[in-house]
């Protein structure tokens, strides 16, 4: 199933709009273009409307936010809900400080959402109205387990029925889940915590697999988390002992690329509860 | 002859002043550097003027505009016609968004322009004053083959006739037209298109040599071309099957910084039409 | 004693909080994650006080300075004071443009700095109030030589006691000191002026270490400055014959991930005057 996902992206090539943080921006426009998708970046008022209609999907990033770009989120959102394309949300340090919280909050309830991708201090501030987000990583209070992980689940689904979308909860165990149904995914390798962005560029490789798969939310969704996460493993396999952060983020990029459909079918490891 | 252009950047340093997209920010920065010149970067209305008044050539690159930044690639634009430095417009994403087009034309209006490089597409919108570009890259319909490349050729030539600069249109093939004479460039390769930024890093590149060679325009532009597609052949013979477009990128700025004025000659791929 | 600056940052994973550029910031964010931090980027006004109360550290960078973000820099900077974090300026381009001198002056009024770090043409500016600052890179009149270093050195100490900080001058022989105590240190590579960056990405990573340390700024900062010089060294070695800058760029980074404290200690190559 998951392999068809990726064929999609590849044989659909969707153009992405992505409003983003200038921390991670070009690993997203790498990671988009690694996936077989095509980036567009744009954030001024003026054009962000233009931008999403000719775009298939839209993905709104919170880190680095500002007045400006605010504004053009809520524009950009609602043209696309209007155009009926799908948008992803990535609410990036929700929980860190009011701005972020309340512009989580103002998109939630203006925009319509097909995907929520965070991690889980992030996603819990969105459920209660406020959290403890620990900058833009989760707190370690919040940290999901084997042990809690029925808790997270029966969690997520709750968050995915009461917002009607698909969430996506990201660590060291993923979750992504739709109302009735959630993927428990164990891909991926610690040293990812240790680049920054792997998040943000998830966001927008997450917004390419369900724009090239709209009836498919959450198996596009679980298949842009596992896809990452393998590609977690497969760069954690390549390092050499002088290389570090810098050259992991490289290869983890690479390993997208590189990635067949045959490969992530069998590189998936997830479970259903 | 594109040997002296590429010594003459080395042994000159220029310093760049750079307002471009927060996208490929970097890359453009690094590969200033690789190719022997200095770059900076600053995009505030109270400074441009000043920067590009220290510096001896200007960068002008649309992306990611905004009503703040469009003002200042104005006023350093005039400052820099004022000091007679050569100033290089890249219109990314002219045609995909008013704003873009609009701003592209307006900058035209007021600032001559040295060199002007971009796509086809992005070009024909500014011949036309309209056009239908996929988002940051060509149009399909408008892409340049053995076929329609003397048709491309004299519309490029009349273009720069008609605005009086030398006109880089780059892809598959790239042409480098001033009224008289083109270069039609085969350097490069494909997987070029897998990285965001190629354009962008050409165009900084760009401002780098014609900056370094100002009597010589069009060789310089043609020599920084070829630089960029030649750099990318070598990166490319040296992918290793687990290398993908984010390795690929290092490696091609890697190319432009070990690429010697010989090389450069001995790999230039071009005839004049 | 600089063993000890490195295995603070390590296990108490300060939380930094950068306003820097747009040009190398994400190199910042990994350089941070790289030596045992944790870095967040903010810089609306409306969220950087809180942004910095969360975190243990701030590190303001002057470079791509705009009229808003220059605001959120001295709420920033007031607020840690407030809060008695550790704060660093970067102050990248002083004496290029009045915006940035100006800008450098408010913030030294209005804000106390713990540490500033620049090379010597924008601590000259900062000095005497006006500068000759080739862009971002030091005026070769000014540069600090073997037969200079004792009048540098003095100057810096003076310019420490007169400003309350710890001053770090870096270029080919750094300067690191307060009003009594200068470390000259001899560790780096020349190949490092060829990467973008490498004096933002220290500037960040000595927030890091100035926060894990902060009864130690003088050696906490002279610890910074032997780790980015270090692992420019051992990046070099590592040097293939097809690698340019970019590679060079990631090796930096990769060496610092995996610097120890031990070789740091062997590393270190400095004395005191």
């Amino acid at each position: 199933m998951f392999k068809i996902m990726l064929e999609n992206v590849r044989k659909n090539c969707p153009l992405i709009h992505n409003i983003t943080n200038y921390v991670t921006v070009n690993d997203c426009a790498n990671v988009v273009l690694a996936c077989g998708a095509s980036p567009i970046m744009a954030d001024d008022m003026e054009e962000v409307e233009e931008i999403t209609t000719i775009c298939s999907g839209l993905n709104i990033n919170i880190g680095t936010l500002n007045q400006r770009t605010i504004e053009s989120m809520l524009l950009a959102g609602k043209k696309a809900n209007e155009l009926i394309h799908p948008v992803v949300l990535d609410p990036v340090g929700a929980g860190a400080s009011n701005l972020r919280t309340n512009t989580a909050k103002k998109l939630l309830d203006e925009v319509k959402f097909s995907v929520i991708r965070g991690n889980i201090s992030e996603i819990k501030t969105l459920a209660s109205g406020n959290g403890t987000t620990k900058g833009v990583d989760a707190d370690v209070a919040d940290k999901v387990t084997e042990e809690n992980l029925d808790d997270v689940v029966a969690f997520a689904k709750a968050f995915a029925r009461k917002m009607g979308v698909v969430v996506a909860i990201t660590g060291a165990i993923d979750i992504v889940a739709n109302e009735e149904k959630a993927y428990c995914i164990r891909n991926g390798h610690p040293m990812m915590a240790s680049i920054t962005g792997t998040g943000c560029q998830l966001s927008a490789m997450t917004t390419a697999f369900v724009t090239a798969n709209p009836e498919y939310l959450l198996e596009a969704t679980a298949a842009a988390v596992c896809t990452m996460g393998y590609a977690g493993e497969i760069a954690y396999e390549r390092l050499n002992e002088m290389d570090g952060n810098s050259s992991y983020r490289n290869y983890i990029i690479d390993a997208i690329y590189n990635m067949t459909p045959e490969m992530l079918d069998k590189g998936a490891k997830y479970e259903v509860r």
